[in-house]
């Protein structure tokens, strides 16, 4: 049974939920409250000097931080079902896509960027909103330019089995609708995301599904 | 040969640059001129539609885009010498502080982001550098909590030979000093830094050593 802090929202924590799932392990997660800042009091500074989720514990020591790290251990340590092709060439390409959610786009709109927006800048609700909605449709700008016309594209982001790819790729959409961003304008991404979403461990996975989301939905 | 298009100033291509040469990989690099904006030409849109640098040509395909990817791919296919270590959970560690360079932080500075900080929102040239020097900072500050009283650092960020969580952090602090941060705050990386510039696989790679840089320094 892995122990992980991890936040409802959250979309790092949601792509290791994702790779738990399709991993079949077990894990309980602690939410941290991110809009409280739970994540900077010092007890959780001390677990994770990157005041950020998900960190999983997985022996006696430090816990592991940064999803795409934690999404590489366990691909390494519990590789079925595998999460990357086998080739080098293929292994390129998934990291890519899943790095260009991952690292290009949701870094820019995660609380701390949204408070020194507000804080430091004196940027208003609405243009808060535009520059999140901005930097979400332009991570999904990009990954449809660089699926749709790709032979290696297939159900999933890299062929007919789902890969961390996917679950960058799903984290970022899901965040993006919350901003009432509409999907279907990228139909690449659009089928891909129905596609993933009909995988139970995905399903499950989702924000909304967890402990602490808004029960509106 | 690798051919390879970068920019004398770019973090991600510097970080790749210091892997070819700790490698022994030849390679070509063609400067794509981010200052004067050529990453968003049609052309070159057309080889990486993310519009940035770097990208690496490894075969007759599409090139390898996104520099942790590609670090990853040259680990695959050129093992010798190992820029990750070979435990899992070392690797997750290496990878973590990586990605807290070249993930959390360094995407936050980019081209594109300076453009909307004063194209949209009217940010200032001054306060648009407080925004750099923040962030610079901030990877700084968590990078140094990190590593400081922690058993697995030596001489590198992880143990005595270097990672590419050395390269990520190279990488970062250069672009840092180029906003006269004062690297001597950190210790740990600063005299982590001073070691991994004594390589001369690193050295031979900084920006300011590339065609095109300011002749200046």
């Amino acid at each position: 049974m892995f122990k992980m802090y991890g936040f409802w929202r959250s979309a790092a924590a949601f792509r290791v939920r994702c790779a738990l799932n399709l991993k079949s392990l077990a894990y309980e997660e602690i939410m941290i409250d991110l809009d409280a800042g739970e994540q900077n009091a010092p007890a959780y500074q001390a677990i994770n000097p990157s005041m950020s989720v998900p960190a999983l514990f997985v022996d006696d020591g430090a816990p592991l931080t940064q999803s795409i790290a934690i999404l590489e251990y366990l691909e390494e340590r519990h590789p079925t079902p595998a999460l990357l092709p086998e080739d080098p060439r293929e292994r390129a390409r998934v990291r890519a896509i899943a790095l260009l959610f991952a690292a290009d786009h949701h870094p820019l709109i995660v609380p701390r960027i949204r408070r020194y927006l507000t804080e430091k800048l004196g940027v208003d609700t609405e243009r808060r909103t535009d520059w999140i909605v901005h930097w979400f449709r332009e991570g999904l700008v990009q990954a449809e330019a660089r699926l749709k016309d790709d032979p290696a594209t297939g159900r999933f982001c890299h062929g007919d089995r789902p890969t961390i790819a996917d679950l960058c790729l799903i984290s970022q959409v899901m965040g993006a609708k919350g901003f009432q961003v509409k999907i279907e304008e990228w139909p690449t991404i659009d089928r891909i995301a129905r596609a993933i979403l009909e995988l139970d461990a995905v399903a499950s996975a989702v924000p909304l599904r967890q402990p602490g989301a808004p029960a509106s939905h």
